[in-house]
């Protein structure tokens, strides 16, 4: 993929977007979501997690995936992406999540995140998920 | 608003977005949820409901909505948005819902819809929600 690409351009958008997925499974692999956030989501990021308010910027979201792990003893998240549609200069993602707890349990998530392009990364700007199962 | 402004005019893409959120909102309030689906979704709209799988298509997300109204008891929706940004030839929107449940209880909710224009209408494209408490 050229560096000229047009943002309009799929492949190019979903290899930028596998590449920030890849980082952030693999710093939650690692245990650090410290790394995870600040490589994933832009500067004024915002996420809407099921079962709490929203969460404003990447210091809050780093602060609220530090207690998310630590609370549900998460050690793995496995991202798929169901739908990737460019939007102008950003693009949006439906996708499936699968989370490793504590004790090997897995919860399947489905989430929809708006991706824009920050500091020559593609980047999630609006994250928003819940359970497929109550 | 003239016809002629480009979809990019954000006061013209919140006006057709309040119509049509407006719309569905009066429509689920006089229990018409078939109505409500099908002025407010595009043909090949997907919803990612919490607790359930996602569902792709008007016919089936309005076989979910009545499904949803009359299982929860839902009398109204309050829809108020509290983030819009235009996107290309679309739009995505925070914002929360507050349900009103049988027995007068109401419930609150945040979502992000990805707004579409299809026949004349920007409707929802996307439409995913968790509930703010667990």
């Amino acid at each position: 993929m050229s560096s000229m690409s047009p943002p309009q351009d799929l492949a190019g958008i979903r290899h930028g977007m596998d590449e920030t997925n890849r980082g952030f499974m693999e710093a939650i692999s690692r245990g650090d979501t410290a790394a995870a956030v600040h490589q994933t989501y832009t500067r004024d990021a915002r996420i809407l997690p099921p079962g709490a308010a929203g969460v404003e910027g990447r210091e809050g979201i780093a602060r609220f995936w530090a207690g998310a792990v630590e609370q549900l003893g998460v050690t793995a998240v496995e991202l798929s992406s169901v739908d990737v549609q460019p939007l102008g200069d950003g693009a949006y993602e439906v996708g499936r999540a699968t989370l490793t707890l504590g004790g090997g349990q897995q919860a399947a998530a489905k989430y929809v995140v708006i991706w824009r392009q920050e500091d020559g990364r593609w980047r999630w700007h609006v994250d928003i998920w819940n359970m497929e199962a109550t």
